[in-house]
């Protein structure tokens, strides 16, 4: 298994676009829809926030996905569709839209927006926009590159990453697309993102491994503890690689769902570092715990702490900050058996023994919270289970996103 | 009932004083250790952190609490005493060192700290200090101030309330002091609370009142989402008002309690309002729920979303993310079903109807959301219950404190 280019793109059989249509009318034309399309129909899944307010794309494709089957995915930046007006109406339009350049069933069509949430949706400007978007499709690095971009909001980066592997003899690939940055904490899929792959399986072991991964990689990253309306991961499988369906579990499944987590690990990786303002990387790895989910309650508690990301911001070693946030995680645990160590590219430095502060060389510290990419390294003392989770520091440039979003 | 001067020497047979001894090390020299005495004996009774990592001097106070009898608090900022080197030896010889000058038991002394967590309390400038400290006491407005200042970490204003009541004929008192600002989460105290009365009432009747006020006044604010280690909110009753003891709920425990709230939820508001980098006071009544206890979570997730708390500092309207917050708070609701408006002393303004944008007027909120005082007013048609939970924004000053707070 190893990281290839192409996106999504990648898997045989997809291509996909990424054009300005209008529902951004920021100065700058930024791009806003994009548009992922297989050549044939695919094995499809999905997973969705799990907030009680869910945007109006992610009812539509509750309903589209019932059937296990899709083609295309249609996806729009600048607007959430989420708490607005004729929210389901204009969803179903703009899969309807897609349907009808592509020459498949609307209900083929999955469909997500990302953006500011309770405005009316500029569906005129996206079915204006659809042919355009249809005929930029390819399938190309450039293409996946695009698609990449046209869902980006307040993200600094594109997110996109692509895994190739042999399942059955066969050149399996996996790609996708995401966005992050704000409104971000783990329930769910904490985000937009597009997967595609041509490995051969069926609807119901494709989302089986989609919850199995989304449970390691997006419910594992925190950006600022908000789960939003419209969080949605999906995926589309056309079996174009050759390989044979995989139906149950078995090595098959188990190579297949290597790449699909490496994949999703790797974007939500990238989303935690391109958090609203971040200026780290936070990855909080707690070993020693009683359990898997004993270390990750633990983890994302520590990933989650508003004091815990303004001393990282301020490379504060602020360890205490991290011990109080393992306190509050719901968890039992001993205090006197936990160390605490920061690491970094610059070393790693042991900041609490057995729950007590030791003395340790400030200005070392220091050095090694200055690097982009800081670990806080936790051992419990209580069994043998460990998990790592992902976030980023919260900064002056945040509030500033934030305070002003929507204009 | 009436809000009166004097802080914690507003009841009879109490005094107070703060002085420096050395605790904080900064070169301004704030005042570090405040000191509470009854003349006489009290009822006396507590609720602490649900932090599994509990600061050293909560556990002594667990221990001297038991009896339910006490005399004096002392209480340092600048140390939490938590995560420390000889924690609870050191929080021991804090209250040994006020018993003797005092010349009462010294497990009849109560003991807090709150300040910078992992590093050794400096016990000796503590002791060093406390006949300064006992010299100072005074019943006075000012003795009482001084008391307030001395708890002060962040704060950016005292604390300082006090309630008079007539029960069972006579003038009774109930006054605090409290210090907030930062780690502060409805999960019990979340800050600092030292409330003195000269009602007469048994131990288990005054710890049943301040388990019942704990609940509507401090577990209904948040700054940052973080529950700290040290919380903590100790009341002593002397009964030198000379009241018929309070032994059972009836018409007195019932006057007493509404004192008690009243100081409370004054001194939870003030510190909600005096959060780190606040500029926004930020209140969230949510209306026509189900249930109170299910309008308390749909409130308190609301004014703990750090997306809405940059969104009140933006004095931007995007009420988007009251319903965002409303949706995860783990309460279950129809959305299409909840009215939002933004109030203040400039108006109030609608902005959103059965879960859907309304078109409004954004000078109209951008006037209204100037002001200091904000309130998120939310409609939920489900029911008939009421809450009302405290929060503040988040702003620059928060990340700056935050970003380098033990240098």
């Amino acid at each position: 298994m190893n990281f290839i280019e192409g996106g999504v793109c990648a898997a045989k059989g997809f291509k996909a676009s990424g054009i300005h249509v209008g529902v951004k009318t920021h100065a700058d034309w930024k791009k806003d829809v994009a548009l992922i399309v297989s050549e044939t129909p695919c094995a499809a899944a999905g997973v969705f926030t799990r907030n009680v307010v869910k945007a109006a794309p992610i009812h539509i494709d509750l309903a589209h996905l019932k059937n296990g089957v899709a083609r295309a995915i249609i996806a729009n930046s600048g607007n959430a569709n989420a708490c607005a007006p004729h929210g389901e109406e204009y969803a179903e339009r703009m899969c309807a839209a897609a349907a009808k350049v592509i020459g498949c069933a609307a209900d083929d069509v999955l469909v997500s927006s990302t953006g500011v949430i309770g405005q009316t949706i500029n569906i005129d400007a996206i079915e204006g926009g659809v042919q355009n978007l249809y005929d930029a499709l390819a399938s190309t690095v450039e293409a996946s590159d695009a698609a990449a971009h046209a869902i980006m909001t307040t993200d600094t980066v594109k997110k996109e990453a692509a895994v190739g592997t042999i399942i059955d003899g066969k050149a399996v690939h996996v790609g996708g697309i995401a966005k992050g940055s704000g409104m971000i904490h783990p329930n769910m899929g904490t985000m937009l993102c597009f997967i595609t792959t041509d490995c051969a399986i069926s609807s119901d072991m494709i989302r089986a491994a989609l919850l199995e991964t989304a449970e390691i990689s997006f419910n594992r990253i925190s950006v600022d503890g908000d789960t939003s309306t419209n969080d949605s991961c999906m995926v589309l499988a056309n079996g174009l690689a050759g390989n044979a369906e995989i139906t149950e579990r078995g090595p098959a499944y188990a190579a297949f769902l290597e790449a699909l987590q490496a994949l999703c690990v790797k974007l939500a990786r990238d989303m935690a570092s391109d958090g609203e303002g971040a200026k780290h990387l936070i990855t909080c790895t707690v070993r020693g715990a009683k359990s898997v989910k004993s270390a990750e309650t633990i983890s994302k508690s520590v990933i989650s702490s508003t004091l815990m990301k303004a001393a990282i911001f301020g490379a504060d070693a602020n360890w205490g900050r991290a011990l109080c946030a393992m306190g509050y995680s719901g968890e039992t645990f001993n205090p006197e058996k936990v160390n605490v160590a920061f690491a970094s590219a610059a070393g790693e430095i042991d900041v609490c023994a057995n729950g007590r502060g030791l003395n340790f060389d400030e200005d070392k510290a220091k050095t090694i919270l200055t690097e982009h990419d800081i670990e806080i390294r936790i051992a419990m003392g209580e069994g043998d289970a460990s998990c790592t989770c992902w976030g980023c520091d919260i900064t002056y440039d945040y509030i500033k996103i934030n305070g002003d979003y929507r204009t």
